[in-house]
């Protein structure tokens, strides 16, 4: 495995910023937005459940529609690719039960080995309320989209994350009503268009003494 | 900038795992332990707020006091480094003045010119009650263990995300009561134990079909 230096980290996420104008013209080539999709996949998740779908919308008449839905913002039309995660509205036994056959399968062991492990996930997603959960599969899919930026970030693809949008629309618009699944965030990737003031922008950030705290 | 190979991301991504047992004996050199802090510190949030505190634990016995409230998991007191990740408990006038005093000195403009976006944020954070809000911050603070992983992957340290902890008894230990933070979720960060069973365990995921929809 190649790793990365320290130093080629901090100068990603230092090139990174909240891309507000995409140039339409660039698009994100295909290995690597197959990367950039197997990032999504492979997201750490709490006991692995993966509570998430995520959305891939291309079609411009699409993005058209998610646009007025996300108080106008270009990103959502312009942006090379644009992606929308959503998590799992509830997690019951069923969402436990396929978790544990597909790690069965995976391990090649029978899904009785993984009594215990059924047992602590039920016995934690229990002690939640419905909406508890939800709100525990919407942090799952923040992991998923930090994951994403500084993936992008490294491969030098530029992206803006997007809170402020009506998630309810979005969840019309894609046909999730219904299907278990609710917008939890979404994310544009691409290229920064050349006259995008932001980009040039000196990046504030507070200071380190103020946000990490030490004992010991 | 040298940016990552698509191939050489998904090797870092793949080999990481959610690691049970840390090498004690292993410390990850300062240089990479900076970058890792650096990459907490630049982690994009909602508005840029960053509307949280992380706490970097290393004194053995208050990681030992963790480990109790952490259903004695040995990552919170083998690992190399141990972060507690906190959130704002609310978001007010106050923090949005105090990020735009931030901004307008990074930028060099007087905060006159931000009345705007001010008035976006408040606007914002007004539409939510006291633990909406409060849950927000919690979400942003997994936007910033989502790229912590994802950094230290690249970098060839290994992690723990751990949320089963009684974030209540942290607050207490930590000395968060009170102060405005709480905590949200941990991370354990370090170097895989050689007898860590779970490192050759293949790597469970749905398929790709199953967590991706592509609209058009």
């Amino acid at each position: 495995m190649n790793k990365s230096t320290p130093s080629d980290l901090l100068a990603a996420l230092r090139w990174r910023y909240a891309t507000k104008q995409f140039d339409p013209s660039r698009h994100i080539p295909a290995d690597v937005w197959n990367a950039l999709e197997e990032s999504l996949v492979l997201t750490p998740s709490s006991f692995g459940l993966q509570p998430w779908k995520f959305i891939v919308v291309r079609d411009p008449a699409v993005r058209e529609r998610l646009k007025l839905e996300s108080w106008n913002q270009p990103q959502a039309t312009d942006a090379s690719h644009f992606v929308v995660l959503a998590a799992r509205c509830d997690l019951g036994e069923g969402d436990i039960d396929g978790w544990i056959q597909c790690l069965a399968e995976v391990q090649g062991q029978p899904v009785e080995n993984f009594a215990r492990l059924k047992g602590m996930i039920v016995g934690f997603a229990e002690t939640m309320s419905h909406e508890s959960r939800h709100a525990w599969n919407v942090r799952q899919t923040y992991i998923a989209l930090g994951q994403l930026m500084a993936a992008a970030a490294m491969l030098g693809i530029d992206t803006c994350p997007m809170e402020g949008i009506s998630t309810a629309a979005y969840d019309r618009i894609l046909g999730l009503e219904g299907g278990g699944h609710a917008t939890a965030v979404a994310c544009a990737l691409g290229y920064r268009a050349a006259d995008d003031k932001y980009a040039e922008m000196p990046k504030a950030r507070y200071p380190r003494e103020r946000v990490i705290h030490r004992i010991g």
